[in-house]
C-alpha cells in the first residue's frame, strides 16, 4: 500500500495556517509569531513531513559539503604554513568538484563530541582530517561517525584497521637524507627527531635507523618540530658528541635552529658539520643561510589526493577498502651538505 | 486524522530488508550492496521516512553549527592577521555556547551559489559573514538564504534594509586621529585612503572630511590597504604637496609604507611629518620605527559581539530587527605624531 507523502499543503491544513507560514517556519525564516511556529512544528512532526531540501538529501544522500578537520587549535591553524598548504590543495580539488569545503578545528577535547555530532548529523558527505595525534580520541570518533573519511598522515592507532590515509614517504625520505650524508663521507651523523606522538616523526626516525642500524644512542635528540627546539637539541648534541660531523633534523624548522647553534659555536657548514632537514615548504629551507639541503614533500598534492580518495569512497562505497596512498619524497641538495 | 509516522521498521518491512540494513543505508554507512541501498532509498522516499537526527532537527530546528563565511580566497584568509583575530573571537564565543564553528571561504564567484545552497540546506543554525565587498552578490545571497545572519563590517548595499552587523566606529576613530593632528598644530594633513568598495575605507575617509571640511583634494591619495600601496601613495603625495606636515593612513600597513617613503626621503618623523594609522593589530603599529600612533579597534571583541547578536536572533527570532552594534575605537599615541 502506498502511503501518500505528506506535503506542505497537508501541514498547512493540519496546523490551520497558510502555506506561506509553513514555508517560513520550515525554512527557519523569521517573522512568524511563536504560537504559530509551535503549531506548525507540531503538525510537521505528526505528519512526518520532510521539506524539499531534506527530502532531496535523503534520496541522493548528498549534501554537497565536505568537512576538513584540523586537530589543532585555531592559533596553530592560522600560523603554521603546513596547514595552509594542505588546505589549499584540498580547497582547490573540492572546488573543482563543486563540493563545499567547511573547515573545523579543535580548541580542546571538549570539542570532540560536538564535532562527532556534526559529522553524524548528516551535514557533510565526507570528512578529511589531519594533524591527528596518536593519543587523540578524535580519530576514533571520526572513524565511528559513519561518514566516509580520509586521514592526512598515517594514523598511529588505526594502522591495522585499514584506515584510509594519504601520507608522504617519510621513512624513504629520511633514508635518502641519511644515505646522502653517508655517501658524502660523514661518519658521525646525529638525528634531531620530532615528537613521538606524531607518526611523521616516528617514521623519519625509523628511516634514520634503517641506514644507521647501529647508530650511537648519544647521537639522538628529541625536539618538538619548532625552530627553538632544533637550536636546543643541537647544543645538547654538540655538548655530548663534539666529534659529530652531520645532523639530520626531522623538519626544516628544527634544521634552521640547528644551523643557528652551529654558527654561534663557530662551526663551518658544511665543512665541519653538514645539515639536512625535511619538508621544503615555502622559503624555510631555501631561504636559510646557508640554504638547507632537505627532503621535499608535496603537501598541496597530498591535499588533492585526500579529496580524490574520498570521492572514490563516496562514489563507490561498496569498493571502499584500506586504500591509502603514500606519495614520493625527493632529496633537494643545497649548500648545507 | 492522525497519520502514523513512518518508522525504521516500516521502511525495513517495505524494502524487505533487516532493520540494521535500513539503519546503515540511512546513516550513510558503507557495507551494503547497491541493489539493497536502492530498495531502501525507494522505501524511504515512498513512506516519507525521516531519520532521527533529521527529525530532531525539524522539531528543534537547530543543528548546533554556525557558518563563518569569509568573502576572500583561501590565501588571504590564512595570511591576513585581521581574519585570524576576527575568527578567534568568534571561535571562542561559539565554543563557550557549545556551537560548532564551520568556516567557509570564497575562491571566486562560482562559489557563491554553492555557499547559498549550503546555507539553505539546513546544515547550520546561522551565519556570520565578513569582508563582504560592496559589489558582492554574496551578501544578497546570504540575506536571502533565510538563515539568521550577522555581518562583520557595515554592508554597503544593505544599509537601508536593516541588515544586522557589527562594526567599529571607523568614522569616529578617523575624526579622533585627524583632530589629534590638528591639535598638535599640523595644518597640511594628507589622507591615504583604502579601496572605495570597502565601507571601512569609505567611513574613515568620511571622518577625515568631518574634521577637514575644506581639505585640499591634492592631499588625498587612494591605496589598497597594503604596505606597498602606502609607500607609493606617500611618494605621490610628497611629489604633489612637498609642504605637507602630517598624514593619516586608513590602516597601519599603509602607514608603515608611508613611514618607509618619508625616511627614504630624509624627512624626520614626527618633526617634519607626523603619521597616524588605524587598526593597532599585533605589532604592526607598535613595532614600527618610529612606533605608530594609531586608532585601535577591538577585532576579537567584534567577533564575540557578532556571535552574541546572532544568538539573540536565534533565541528570539520574533524580536529580530535592525539591531547592529558599533564598537568604540581608541586613539593610541606613540612616537610617530
Amino acid at each position: 500500500m502506498m502511503t501518500p507523502r505528506p506535503t506542505l499543503e497537508g501541514v498547512a491544513a493540519r496546523a490551520g495556517v497558510s502555506r506561506a507560514t509553513v514555508s517560513r517556519v520550515v525554512n527557519g525564516g523569521s517573522g512568524v509569531r511563536q504560537p504559530l511556529i509551535e503549531r506548525v512544528r507540531k503538525a510537521v512532526e505528526e505528519l512526518g513531513y520532510v521539506p524539499n531540501q531534506a527530502a532531496r538529501s535523503l534520496v541522493t544522500q548528498r549534501t554537497g559539503a565536505v568537512a576538513v578537520i584540523i586537530a589543532e587549535p585555531e592559533f596553530r591553524v592560522f600560523s603554521d604554513p603546513f596547514f595552509e598548504r594542505h588546505v589549499r590543495g584540498i580547497s582547490r580539488e573540492l572546488s573543482a568538484n563543486d563540493l563545499q569545503l567547511v573547515l573545523l578545528w579543535v580548541e580542546g577535547e571538549s570539542d570532540h563530541d560536538r564535532i562527532a555530532r556534526y559529522l553524524s548529523g548528516g551535514h557533510v558527505d565526507g570528512a578529511l582530517a589531519f594533524s591527528l595525534h596518536s593519543d587523540d580520541r578524535l580519530a576514533q570518533l571520526i572513524a565511528h561517525s559513519r561518514v566516509p573519511y580520509v586521514f592526512g598522515g598515517r594514523p598511529a592507532a588505526f594502522s591495522s584497521l585499514g584506515t584510509p590515509y594519504v601520507d608522504c614517504d617519510n621513512r624513504g625520505g629520511a633514508r635518502a637524507a641519511v644515505s646522502h650524508l653517508v655517501s658524502a663521507g660523514r661518519s658521525r651523523i646525529a638525528h634531531i627527531a620530532g615528537p613521538s606522538d606524531q607518526t611523521s616523526a616516528v617514521d623519519r626516525a625509523a628511516g634514520y635507523h634503517d641506514v644507521l642500524v647501529e647508530a650511537d644512542p648519544e647521537l639522538l635528540q628529541k625536539g618538538d618540530f619548532t625552530e627553538e627546539s632544533g637550536a636546543r637539541s643541537m647544543a645538547a648534541l654538540l655538548d655530548r658528541c663534539p666529534g659529530l660531523d652531520a645532523v639530520f633534523a626531522a623538519n626544516d624548522l628544527m634544521a634552521r635552529g640547528a644551523l643557528r647553534t652551529l654558527l654561534e659555536r663557530g662551526l663551518r657548514i658544511p665543512d665541519d658539520v653538514a645539515v639536512v632537514g625535511f619538508d621544503d615548504m615555502g622559503d624555510v629551507a631555501s631561504g636559510a643561510v646557508p640554504a638547507l639541503t632537505t627532503v621535499r614533500q608535496d603537501i598541496e598534492g597530498m591535499g588533492r589526493l585526500m579529496v580524490r580518495l574520498l570521492m572514490r569512497r563516496l562514489d563507490h562505497p561498496e569498493q571502499a577498502g584500506a586504500d591509502s596512498v603514500i606519495t614520493p619524497t625527493v632529496l633537494v641538495q643545497r649548500q648545507s651538505s
